[in-house]
């Protein structure tokens, strides 16, 4: 087992209702004047919005807003909000949404604490040591966001995706209501638990040695996953199955499935990181198309791992020997995600990269992971364009 | 799925040599003048407490010292740390131990920052608000106490043991270094492996509905918790072993088994607190002592569950029928106790309760729950005197 940190601050208030607690807890952890920031139009449309503007303003807490957050959080935004926040005098920022409004809440925070250029942060040039405090009311469960220290922004001058990380950024308290996500449309349901499921399967595919419960606690939360995911294709008003996933989804990327590994390999979410950035592709069905290909590409590196993924999470048979075991678990995983909707191919995304495109996104793979990405294999420039290729 | 608060604020800094971090961290965290809490003479004798000692001269913290902490701690301790404190002007409590120690530490922390008599917070007149800040650095995997919000004292006056629930009380941070628990006597390790497990089995037999991850996450500690419980008795200086069961001592007591639940039935613990109280043994003893007696009076109340143990926890094959299962299953448990040298009887505790005791016992029980204890069966006095008598 290795050593690790494990830090997970944020105050979780989960179940039916608890969205009626969000101005209480604004009000607890002492908001002063807040931003509240927040997607499209669907958390107006829902009433969602004007329920938490009522308990603000029940609260007598001042506040400001700023919408418009798209998938792949953008830049642009990030700095909008910085100069609304700072002539604003905002102390606290409440995200209303899914990852991708959590994630520029965070960043929003970092660069309103740590001034300079933001982008200093997802540019390697500094490390986020601080952040405004944050509250999350998810209305998506995938990202994880609302418990992890992970930020993903899009820089949208140079179309780079790039990822943070910062205990600064773990929001203060997230409110976790299942029922503000049973009338996500099936492709984003599809897509959250694809991503949800790869934050854990992520950390499983390592190179470390014992970590017997990390390693069950894993297994248990891929299971939990995958049969929730699929009851929700047929019934996506289930409330226990939001439940399970919406849980699932903050215990998958706070840390908990990580803890005495080496980290894991993280190289799926390089790949798709790049394709997000070019074709702006939705997260979860981007890590779906490339995962495969990645799996078959490097799992003689740790065939003892994916046969035991096979046996204890695709409930595979034995078959006979680690080698075969293995790759039935990762066409089992395949056909997992194609039974829920997710794309196992490119073509199944809906692009096709040229051979220019392919090199290019090899070229930013190398330079976001700063090296070689992955643990279970080092992937080279060329491993990295043969898995694009490999995908199509 | 019931709804729940999930709050584990503890930066938990795990591994070999974690030790050492215990200065940087009471500096990261502002400790001014530090009270350095400790129990009998072991972590002298180790040089565990010369180190820390040695830690806190190097950052140029002033501190003084408490030792003296007893197995179930003692409320005139407590009542001497607060007065230390108050005298010294202590802001922060460094706890090196089990969770005796850090216990006690909770109770002085309460007691120095919420004022008036301390005994009010276990006797049911206020609510712990506050606590000086704490950190731990832990020596025994069993209680749990470094992440959990609960703290057991013991009236030395009264005979009383008796908890409270605080989220103020939390540590901190808490320092696990396995090492620092590889010579324990087997006796207290086992004993800490008991504790370990009947933290989740309490949350794990509850009267909710459908919790699937939260079942899971609880099966795979509760079987890894098994299965490095038996390593240890062989092979006491087993690092990973030692690894695993201290991080299942810290998730099987901070909530993360409980979640979604009705929140456990903890009539176990009820009977055992009043065990300890009167005779003083180890409370992982006294709570296998009980159990097997606890789960035959009730099962038949959550055959699904006791049946869903048998088979997922204690790897007991499918008996035809649930009932049959779950009787497997309890016995299959004591079978375990057994091996790692815990008594199923009051007997092989070595204690003889007299029938008047037994009275006694059951009186203080109803009196500690404040009602009928238990929530898979709720429990009258003459069950709990039943059950005392069973496991005679």
């Amino acid at each position: 087992m290795h050593e690790f940190t494990y830090y997970t601050p944020t105050k979780v208030v989960f179940g039916r209702g608890s969205e009626a607690k969000t101005g209480a807890l604004l009000k607890e952890y002492g908001a002063g004047k807040v931003l509240l920031h927040y997607g499209g139009g669907s958390a107006e449309r829902s009433g969602l919005l004007g329920r938490i503007r009522e308990q603000l303003a029940a609260e007598r807490i001042p506040f400001v807003e700023l919408g418009g957050v798209m998938p792949n959080p953008r830049l642009s935004l990030v700095r909008e909000g910085i100069t609304l926040c700072e002539g604003e005098g905002v102390d606290f920022i409440l995200a209303v949404g899914g990852g991708s409004v959590i994630d520029s809440a965070k960043a929003i925070g970092y660069g309103v604490t740590g001034g300079g250029d933001v982008w200093d942060f997802y540019d390697f040039k500094r490390k986020a040591e601080t952040c405004l405090p944050i509250g999350a009311v998810l209305t998506i469960a995938a990202a994880g966001s609302e418990m992890s220290n992970f930020c993903v922004i899009t820089n949208d001058d140079t179309w780079e995706k790039r990822g943070t990380k910062s205990d600064a950024g773990r929001p203060r308290f997230a409110v976790m209501d299942p029922e503000l996500t049973m009338t996500l449309p099936p492709y984003q349901t599809a897509c959250g638990c694809a991503d949800i499921l790869m934050h854990t399967m992520e950390r499983y595919f390592n190179h470390g040695e014992n970590m017997e419960l990390t390693d069950g606690i894993a297994e248990a939360l891929m299971r939990t996953v995958i049969r929730n995911a699929g009851i929700l294709v047929k019934e996506p008003e289930n409330y226990e199955a939001r439940a399970e996933i919406m849980w699932a989804g903050s215990l998958s990327h706070n840390g908990l499935t990580g803890c005495g590994t080496d980290g894991g390999d993280w190289a799926t979410h390089k790949l798709e990181h790049e394709l997000g950035a070019m074709f702006d592709v939705a997260h979860g069905a981007g890590l779906t198309a490339v995962w495969g290909s990645w799996a078959r590409l490097v799992y003689g590196e740790r065939l003892d791992r994916f046969a035991k993924f096979a046996t204890n999470v695709m409930n595979v048979p034995w078959q006979g020997n680690e080698r075969e075991t293995a790759v039935c678990g990762i066409y089992a995983a395949e056909a997992f995600f194609r039974s829920i909707g997710m794309p196992v191919t490119l073509a199944e995304l809906g692009i096709a990269p040229t051979e220019e495109q392919i090199d290019a996104l090899a070229e930013k793979c190398m330079k976001s992971a700063q090296g070689m990405p992955g643990i279970v294999k080092k992937l080279s420039r060329e491993d990295i364009a043969g898995i694009y290729r490999a995908a199509m």
